[in-house]
């Protein structure tokens, strides 16, 4: 990794990470294991790559400040939740995430269940909490949290991968599978932190949501070769685990080879994009550059 | 059941299942299996209590309208997401709610996690939805619903309820449990019916709060006396359940006898409250008469 993608993902990383830590129930009283649990899968060392997007988007249009952090901490807390019923037995029954007992096998599944349902309905009580923006404003950012994380985004993705296991998917159903299920929140990330700065114009948004559609893409074939190309110990979870339990990929459709240049086609796409924002969009060319070309 | 209760009942149920049937998505395309089960468990027969306090709380402050069902319908499809993970293997581990199974024995358990996730947005995304009334209101609501239906109400009153699993409570720590795990939410809905119509006092709000935290006691209380009294016919559920699972209940810690004074006692207290309204709460004194004399 490139030393200023590490520090540019650092500082939104520790931004987001103390506005976590302020927001997160401390771990005592009754419900001590429910909070626990909720802290243990948010502080489970995750790039906050949706946090990054979110502040760079708002630095592409003006600048970040405490409500950025804020919404960012509010997708990162659906980021989590998702992953803690994802990784549930009766969904993909992983064991390990980044390495790491996953939530039901640190504490157990009920547990694990709470914590995904109080982490939903805490991010939807951040983006209450914001200040110094309009409250239109702030039921615009709620709307689309709800609409993006929900019913129209990733948990319909999430039904739509669940219905496809065990079947084999065209490159068409695999493609609407991710543009819900890992795209939506992806595209929610870069659209709110560019909305919540209040100063987005209709054209700018147009624009990123082309290049979150993208890079959301790009970031789902780029999991894809990852699976196919890393060791269990890499990956912190079991090496391929998509052609072993007969999930459809982008590489097992497309080939290792057209996988890879559609996934650099998307980027240049990307970039394309980000040529309206001139040097204020440097952030997030480099997140860009991090989806398509990470090893892990 | 008196009559008037009766239409009472189902003229509110009326309102807010009408208002139910627009928001959820049609069962078909590729997650045709989550929205299918999210109808499944939204139209199962449910009293629809919640909405009608909160219908009935709107009318005593001034009167209902379309938000009201839309709060209305957000507070059921919260009650509902609730119910379909406490029904869940690794929860209460229920086959059956209302005489007919349960989400995950309907469908499974991978999809009744995901419609309780996709309830729970949904009803988030609803109140973004109100119109006519200030966005300062409807931030105001969403709050509400986050923090009555999350970590400082249901989910963490779940939690406690598991931690709590074959252990003895005292009087004390039951209440604490229900306060928050059924409490909290009857809170919400007296709150927010009487809120949406934006011309509730601070008095209002206090008589309505110290009334919905007795009822929503009461409601408790009555329904552990009714789990002990029943077949399991009439329960459309494991008689006895409780007794089984060895929970604590206010039966089993203060005797049925003081449980029903307890019960008729907080229901007077309720009945105090509302002279504030006069005739205007009528609708609340008759739900809170059923809510303490109901016999399922």
């Amino acid at each position: 990794m490139r030393n200023n993608l590490k520090q540019l993902l650092a500082s939104y990383g520790e931004q987001v990470d103390s506005q976590l830590e302020q927001i997160l129930p401390v771990a005592n009283g009754p419900a001590e294991a429910l909070f626990a649990a909720m802290r243990y899968s948010v502080f489970n060392g995750g790039k906050r790559l949706r946090p990054a997007l979110c502040f760079a988007a708002a630095e592409a249009v003006a600048a970040s400040d405490d409500n950025t952090a804020r919404v960012a901490a509010a997708l990162e807390m659906i980021h989590a939740y998702s992953l803690i019923h994802d990784d549930l037995p009766a969904m993909d029954n992983d064991d390990l995430r980044r390495g790491k007992p996953t939530c039901h096998i640190q504490f157990d599944e009920a547990t694990a269940i709470l914590a995904g349902d109080g982490l939903q309905s805490l991010a939807f009580q951040q983006l209450t909490e914001l200040r110094n923006i309009s409250a239109e404003l702030v039921v615009k950012l709620l709307s689309m949290l709800a609409t993006y994380s929900g019913c129209s985004g990733m948990v319909t993705g999430q039904a739509i991968d669940l219905a496809a296991t065990g079947q084999s998917l065209n490159l068409e159903q695999l493609k609407t599978m991710h543009r819900h299920k890992t795209g939506a929140l992806i595209e929610a990330s870069v659209l709110m932190g560019a909305i919540t700065t209040a100063k987005a114009s209709e054209q700018q948004l147009a624009v990123l949501k082309k290049f979150a559609s993208d890079i959301g893409l790009a970031f789902q074939i780029q999991d894809d070769i990852i699976d196919v190309e890393s060791s269990t110990e890499q990956l912190g979870k079991q090496q391929g685990a998509d052609a072993l339990n007969q999930k459809s990929t982008y590489t097992s459709i497309m080939g290792l080879e057209e996988a890879r240049t559609e996934a650099a086609s998307l980027y240049q796409q990307s970039m394309a994009s980000l040529d309206l924002f001139g040097e204020r969009a440097d952030s997030l060319r480099q997140l860009a550059s991090f989806i398509v070309n990470r090893a892990y």
